[in-house]
Parts: C-alpha cells; structure tokens; sequence
C-alpha cells in the first residue's frame, strides 16, 4: 500500500508509548517489555492494523507486535485505534532484517496478510513468502511455531506453497475460498473486507516450522 | 462419472486387443506387453480416455496405461479412440489395488485429471490424493517420479496439498488459475474443456516422489 508521506507522522510516531522507536534494543527482550512471559505472536506487513488490534483485543494472554515498513501506515494504523490493548505494540521496521529485532524462538507464530504479490517473477525475492524470508522466520519461530498466511492473489498464493514445500514446511489446513469454507473465528483485515466484497475469494494456510 | 452399464461394453471389452483382461499378470512385465523399455506413465481415473490419448499420440516414446474403475468408461474410451496409438492400453481396475498391478519403481509419472473429490470428510479416505495412496503411488513410482494433478475442484486442491505435504511430497509448478496462467502445453481433459467454458478456474500441480 502506497500512502503520500503525512508530515505529522514523524512526530507523533515519536511521542506514542504504543510504537516502538529503536525495536533492534528489544532483541531477546520483548517479555521485559510486555512485563510477562506470554508467547509474542508478530504480524509482518500489517498495514493499518485493523487485524491485529482485534487479535489483541481477542486474546489478551498473548502479545502481539505489528511490523509495517511504511511509517506513515503506521500513524495511521496508531491514530484510528482508539483504544490500544496493553498487549500489542506498533514498530515500523523493514521484515528483511526480522533478525536484528527477534532472538532465536523469541516468536511463537507469524501472520502474514494480503502480502504485496510482487507478480513479476524477477522481483520474487520480495515476496514475503520467498525462501529467503522463510529461512528467516524459521528461525525467530519457537520450535514447531507457525505462519498463518492469506491472501487473495492466485499467483503469490501458488509460489508460497512451492516455496514452503521446498523448505519443508508443513503445510496446513489450506483454504482456496476461506469465507465459503467451514471455518470459525476469521479475523477480516480491512483488505480483505472490501475485496472480499467484490467477489475476490481468500486463500489462506498454516505452515509449521520445518 | 456414473453411466448406465452398457450389456454392449463387456464383450467389446473382453476383444480388444487394447483393453488389459488381466492387469495382474503383468506386474513388472509391462515392458515386454509394449515390447520396449521406455518410460511407463499412467493416468489413474482416465474416464472418457481423451487426455492420454492425445498424450500418446504426442509421445510415441514414452509407454501409457488408462486405468478406470468403471468398465462402461473404458468402453466409451474405447469406442471413440478411431486411431489407437500403440504405446496406450487401457484397463479397468480399482487404483486402490495399484499395487497388484504394478512392481516397485515400474511407473515413472501418475496423471490424476479431475478426480472425485469427495467433499463430506467421512469419504476424505477416498479421495485419490489421500495419504495412503500416495503411500502405494510413491511405491510403484521411480525414485524421484512425479504426479501431475489437476482439478476444478478447490476443496479437493486444498486437502491435496495438505496431503502432499505431510507425506513429504515436494510440491512444484503449482497453479490456481491454469487456463490463465503462462504454461504451454497443457492437454485438456473432457471435462476440463467443458468445465473452463463454464468460468471454472482450473488448479494444478506437480509433486515429487520423497
């Protein structure tokens, strides 16, 4: 999602309790920060925040971190939640370098939402579901930690399951048209909202840790 | 697919020098039937017979075997089949019993086109991806052999992959628009010509043998 840079987000990006400035200290130490022990389930690209503010709201023994690398996504995800749960924090970080803000099994599961498909195949690599990212996420995760990931691009949808079998991660619970599927407790990003409104269908799977 | 029993089809069948009687009898001697040691590609579910026909009109090379459960099927394949290639037989048996029919290591490629897909869970054991066929396929298969599978039916697709994967199946080329997407060379099936017509996305993939 591309959002004109808002002059305002810097400043107020700085003074939010609810965002964090420097997330590289935190490495290894997110339980100091949410002052328990409770497993940290991450949102990579979570654009206005609407999904994990919900999760958050939902399950408030589990604590939740949303990485978005647009800052001015981030104000505006920080501004329209009005009342922010104790349990999540905001960070604007590139997911490239996942492992400066998260120690080895420091992260119990990883959603990812309506990732950008990147459709030209010579900018694969971005794709948040690439080989290289997996490795990545393969190694914040706790043992046997999942990705929950949905989207409703055909073409990144078939790559990631290619790109997850040939790391060898299990593959589950796989949906090709998630809202006409038997499946409780959805949580709607407000992508998947609208699209979904207009006839797109969701594909979503879980992927465990090989 | 059900048809009425044709009183025509079994002595049609019991004299066709290109329906296998007896498929048993050539466990591990499917290469002295075609008379040569090329690679041996079946088609478990061919129906009407008009994928692997076209396939083996394409491919003199390469030996192929029709296998159909319901012997009214293999007879309408039969009977279409003007000009039957000599590397194609058909036979109508129940894949469940591959094994009977093919020796370890025999086959070298699996085609399941539109299988039944067998929606309510309490038939998921009967679905021709479910985990203990592919347990009897990656026995009769080549180290390293592949099933091609394709399907309309997204139900079907979904618990596949989730089939594949837990048996550690490497999943590869997948598609979930097939008709839409760049691949070159694809062979329709009857049903799948009639069904793309009707604005039916056509899924696909390919999964190597563990």
């Amino acid at each position: 999602m591309r959002l004109r840079r808002d002059p305002r987000a810097t400043s107020y990006l700085e003074n939010s309790d609810k965002v964090i400035q420097n997330p590289v200290e935190y490495k290894g130490k997110w339980a100091q920060l949410f002052g328990n022990n409770n497993c940290v389930h991450v949102e990579f690209g979570s654009g206005k925040g609407g999904f994990i503010t919900q999760l958050a709201h939902l399950n408030p023994d589990i604590n939740y971190i949303a990485v978005e690398k647009a800052e001015t996504v981030v104000y505006k995800a920080c501004k329209r939640a009005d009342d922010m749960p104790s349990n999540l924090y905001f960070l604007y970080f590139d997911v490239a370098d996942c492992l400066d803000i998260f120690a080895n099994g420091e992260v119990e599961r990883i959603y990812l939402n309506f990732s950008d498909p990147w459709p030209k195949a010579r900018y694969a690599k971005r794709r948040l579901t690439y080989r290289d990212f997996l490795d990545k996420y393969k190694q914040v995760l706790v043992e046997g930690g999942e990705i929950h990931f949905k989207t409703d691009n055909k073409g990144l949808f078939a790559s990631s399951i290619e790109e997850f079998s040939m790391r060898k991660w299990l593959i589950k619970n796989v949906s090709l048209d998630l809202h006409n599927d038997e499946q409780t407790g959805n949580i709607m990003t407000e992508y998947e909202n609208k699209f979904s409104q207009l006839g797109f269908t969701i594909n979503r799977l879980e992927a465990v840790a090989p």
